[in-house]
C-alpha cells in the first residue's frame, strides 16, 4: 500500500467527531499492529491488552467479536502494512464526567510499513538516554493509553537520524523503556526486562519475547533495572510490534555492545514462528 | 445558545483529521473560556497560557493575532456560552517524531454554559478527596495540555450529584487542585494556593484571583500544601473560568466550613471587575 486509509466505526474515510474524548482528553487507548501476509500479527495479544486498558479506564462494554472481525477484514487486503487502532470513549456531555452511556468509537488507520535505510535488525542501533523522565503513575502504567506527551517530548530531544531510539528513565532513576519500544538486557541470570507496574507500556512484542525465551529455555526476569545495570549488560535489545527485535550496539556516550547470540537466537525464533492469534512457537 | 457548534481552522462544522496529533497522542493544548456579553472573558490571560504551553511543547509558530480575532468573532454572537479551544500539533508522519513543519490546527467549539441546580456560588459545595493521585511531571506541570486521563479517572470515582468536586493530591501527598478547578485556602498569613511546579494546571481564574486579592490588600502565597493544612483552614474555595469562585462548605468525611468573608469579598470583586483582556480591577 502507498496511501493512508482510515475508518471510523467501520466507515471508510468517515470524519472524527470534534467532541470525541480521545481528542478532548486523550481518553482512549491504541494499538499498533503489524499486518503481514494479509493478517494482523499477534491479534489476540493486542486485543487482550486493549481489554485490560478498557477495564482500567472503566470503558463501556465493547463488542470484541465485531472488533476482531473488523481488524481481520482491514488486514486482509494488505501483504505488509501498519494498522493503528484507537478506541475513544464517546462524549456524553461537557467535562471530565459523566463517563457512562455513550459507547466506544473505533478509529482505525492503515499506513505503509516504515522503511529503514540501514538494516537495524541486522546491524543494530544506537540509542541515547533521554532527559525527559516518565512520571510514576500506577493507574496508567502498562496500558497503551493516548496520553503520550512524555514520549513526544522525549522524541523531540534529538533529530540525528543515526540515533534510532531514546531510553527513558522513571523520575526514580529506573530504566523503563524506549520512546517507542520495550527494552531487554542479558545478564548472568538470564534475560531481564523492566518492571512496568509504575510507568511504561507493556508491549505486545515484549510479551511475545518473554514467552519465546521461556520456550527456548532462556531464564527470564521482570524487575526494576538501573542505568548502571544496563550499561554492564552482556546484550541489550529493543522491541516492538513493527520492528520486531533490534540489537542495541551503542548507548551514546556510555558504551557499545555487540549484537549477541541470545539476541540473534530470539530474532531467528521470532522470524520463524507462527504469528497468528497469540503466536505459536512450541514446535520451534 | 442551545446547540453545540464547532470549527476547525475557522471552518464551521469541518471534520477533524484522523491523523491529528491531539487525537493520536494528546499532543495539544486547550482552553475553556467563558463568553459573557458577547466577548471572551480574560482572553489575554488564556492566550498567555496557551503561548506558555506552545513553548513548553515546542509547538510550531502560531499566528496569535489570527487566533485572537477568531475567538472574538466566535464570541461576538453569544451572550453566555462556553468556548473551548484545542490547539493540536498537525501530523508530520508516523510515530512520536518528527515534530516540525506541519503547523497547528485550531479546533474550537461553543456550548451552552452548564446549569447548576443549586446555587453553588452562594451555598457552597461539598468536595471529596480523590483516590487517584497526580503524577509528578515537571515537564507538563502548569500548562493545560490534552493528557487528562488522571482527571478522567478521578472524576469517575463518584457519581453522587451532591458532591461537586474532588480534590487531588500528588503522589507525594500534597494537595494540588480539584479535578476541574484550582484550590485556595485562607490561613493566618493570608490566601494560599498550591504550588504547581511539579503537577497541576495553573488556571486562568487562579491567576485572576491572585491579582484580585493583591489589589484588595490580601496577602497571598503560592506554596506546597498538605491535607492537614487545608482541613485546618479558615476558608476554602475552588475556582475556574466557568464557575468563578465556589466556597467549599464540606470536605466529605473530614470537616465542614462556612463560606467566609474573604471568599465573599473576592466573589463580589470578581463580579464587579472588568473582564476584558487581562481584567481590570484597579478601580475597585
Amino acid at each position: 500500500m502507498k496511501e493512508m486509509l482510515s475508518w471510523v466505526n467501520g466507515q471508510v474515510g468517515a470524519p472524527v467527531d470534534v467532541f470525541e474524548r480521545a481528542l478532548q482528553y486523550g481518553d482512549g487507548l491504541f494499538e499498533t499492529i503489524r499486518i503481514h501476509r494479509y493478517g494482523p500479527e499477534f491479534l489476540e495479544r493486542h486485543i487482550r491488552r486493549l481489554r485490560a486498558g478498557c477495564e482500567r479506564l472503566k470503558f463501556p462494554v465493547m463488542d470484541w467479536g465485531l472488533l476482531r472481525r473488523e481488524l481481520k477484514e482491514l488486514a486482509a487486503e494488505h501483504d505488509n502494512a501498519v494498522l493503528k487502532l484507537i478506541l475513544s470513549r464517546r462524549c456524553a456531555g461537557r467535562g471530565y464526567g459523566p463517563l457512562s452511556g455513550q459507547g466506544v468509537t473505533r478509529i482505525a488507520s492503515l499506513q505503509p510499513l516504515p522503511e529503514w535505510t540501514a538494516n537495524p535488525a541486522h546491524g543494530g542501533i544506537r540509542v541515547r538516554i533521554c532527559d525527559a523522565r516518565l512520571a510514576v503513575q500506577p493507574l496508567l502504567a502498562g496500558i497503551k493509553h493516548l496520553n503520550r506527551l512524555e514520549q513526544v517530548l522525549a522524541r523531540a530531544e534529538w533529530d540525528d537520524p543515526a540515533i534510532a531510539e531514546g531510553f527513558m528513565l522513571s523520575d526514580r532513576d529506573r530504566l523503563i523503556e524506549g520512546t517507542m519500544s520495550n527494552v531487554f538486557m542479558l545478564a548472568k541470570r538470564g534475560l531481564i526486562t523492566p518492571d512496568l507496574s509504575t510507568c511504561g507500556v507493556a508491549g505486545v512484542m515484549r510479551s511475545v519475547i518473554l514467552d519465546l525465551a521461556r520456550s527456548l529455555g532462556i531464564d527470564t526476569e521482570i524487575r526494576s533495572i538501573s542505568l548502571d545495570e544496563i550499561t554492564a549488560a552482556g546484550e541489550v535489545f529493543v522491541c516492538n510490534s513493527l520492528i520486531g527485535i533490534w540489537p542495541v550496539v551503542a548507548i551514546d556516550g556510555v558504551r557499545s555492545f555487540d549484537a549477541g547470540p541470545i539476541t540473534r537466537q530470539l530474532q531467528a525464533a521470532l522470524a520463524e514462528c507462527d504469528k497468528t492469534g497469540d503466536g505459536n512457537w512450541y514446535s520451534l
